[in-house]
């Protein structure tokens, strides 16, 4: 494994992208995702991603400079069009408006359209809780996942996120989880180690439950949770496709003509301000909330990103490790 | 079964209620919604909730002349405090403040306060559907059932619903489920009628997995889809409960008192007007979304609310159809 500190990874992820031809503001808030996801161990979307960044590029698929421009759509809604680019730096250029209006308003909505996107979304998220405010996130992704009841590829693996800022407490109340039961990683993984897949995760292309993990690449994926996931990905689709007039799951895989690229869609984003809803009582409100995180803990369950917040301690403390052939295949693009 | 038009039975319906107390008002807002479940076959939703209503208010656990009192929160937020009543009549007062703000802002809340609640949320969403607006809405409601990793109750069976207004179709797209992973209701019918309950429905008082309802009942019920079901409920919790300043479900069971009336507790209802999120593209990208429609049903999978729809058409046609025992019971509430 290779050390680095998170000063030294920053720098390092800076310069691959800058050198690989990414504007110096696409540059700086793609590491900032980067660094984000390397810091708190979600390996999938750390200084790994880079490979996927600048494989995006060289596939034409994702525009190296673009320059979002932000669209005062309504009273409580801030539209950014990315053109093009990948997500985080239209949202770093709607965030603003986002708390401006959800302060102002009381609940507001950010629509990105045309971006390319790989960040897990308790980025953004944690960026909303950070003002004090209520968040929701999701976003379509590539047609992988059949409906409950179906045989084929439809739906996205669309994630849905969701934040609380927490009273009293440094880290927000935060999760972030895909609508299908597991992601297609998981799969790919278990087709690389030739291990069969545990019943419901999948179906073949004649829409037979399948535990064969490259049937199931050539099938289609199932939602979580039987009909209600479905369901739920069925919203994220509408609500983060049509409604934003951006692409569905479908549209967005067929944009990719099997590149492998990022995919290309939109982002829907909701935040909410307490202090509107409740007024005065926000406090003791808000506080309120503490109990029911008090007795999730209390009787041993977990809250989601607990494990996150842990690992990001560790990296301020220790800095970071990474496998030192990725090192290698990262210094090489350089 | 005793067989009778919908106008027959929204007479009934009203005599009773009228009769046991209940005022003009919140007599034809209950009535609406009973007779909306009994004419989609909704049974649980349906006729028999009358039962339920007086009950409630002969527990003392509703208000039964309530005067919803409607307060403009913040440019997109309308609260409407129910002051003990019915959810019902709260939601009629606060329906047009909730499309009035939606129309002008783009996305808006409605957050009711203080309301016995028993409505399946699918009407409500029906009714801002109705407006041309997507829509969303989530409830607490008895703490019931255990977080994932936990062993005991603690989240409601919190449900969540969401409707989308189709182009150039007669009914909207909505879904409406519980995250339980079933219904409190399925779990003591297989008690009376003595079933062993599938795997994955519950835990008993130790917070071992159960198949012995009894158990189940004194233990906890489980979410839907494990850990991500149990993070959706614990938003709901929030956001419907601290969030707009109201119960959560371990306060509402609490208030209950063991009496069985009703949950007591808030609901934040959600609007979203894609005429603002799309402005001129709104009819274009409106009708994108039924080809995800399209590719649900042509692949052979349902959409949510299809058999209740077409219970509606048959109701509309041939009327309704209670048990001989059912009606005999309300009769006597006359």
């Amino acid at each position: 494994m290779r050390s680095m500190s998170l000063e030294e990874a920053t720098e390092l992820a800076e310069s691959i992208l800058f050198s690989q031809g990414f504007s110096r503001k696409q540059t700086k808030a793609l590491t900032q995702t980067v660094i984000a996801g390397q810091r708190d161990e979600c390996h999938s979307h750390g200084l790994y991603r880079l490979l996927n960044c600048v494989s995006t590029l060289a596939a034409g698929k994702v525009v190296a400079d673009a320059e979002p421009v932000v669209h005062d759509q309504a009273p409580s809604i801030v539209r950014v069009d990315a053109k093009g680019g990948f997500s985080q730096l239209a949202f770093k250029a709607g965030l603003p408006h986002l708390v401006a209006k959800a302060n102002a308003q009381g609940i507001a909505a950010l629509s990105i359209n045309h971006c390319v996107h790989f960040s897990a979304l308790w980025i953004e998220i944690e960026a909303i809780t950070a003002h004090g405010l209520v968040g929701l996130a999701c976003t379509p992704s590539h047609a992988w996942v059949a409906p409950a009841g179906g045989t084929k590829p439809l739906l996205g693996t669309n994630p849905l996120a969701f934040g609380w800022p927490r009273t009293g407490e440094q880290y927000p109340y935060i999760f972030d989880f895909a609508t299908s039961e597991v992601a297609r990683g998981d799969i790919e993984l278990a087709r690389r180690e030739n291990r069969a897949l545990p019943i419901g995760w999948g179906i073949d292309s004649s829409g037979e439950p399948s535990q064969n993990p490259t049937a199931v690449l050539e099938g289609a994926m199932l939602t979580f949770g039987g009909y209600k996931g479905s369901a739920l990905s069925t919203m994220i689709e509408l609500i983060s496709g049509p409604l934003i007039g951006d692409f569905m799951s479908t549209e967005s895989l067929a944009y990719d003509g099997c590149s492998g690229a990022s995919p290309y869609h939109g982002e829907l984003i909701l935040a909410m301000d307490p202090k509107h809803f409740l007024g005065a009582d926000v406090d003791t409100h808000m506080a309120r909330a503490e109990k029911l995180f008090d007795s999730i803990i209390g009787q041993g369950a977990r809250l989601p990103s607990q494990r996150r917040y842990k690992a990001r301690e560790r990296s301020l403390r220790e800095g970071i490790k990474i496998p030192e052939i990725l090192y290698q295949e990262l210094v090489k693009l350089l």
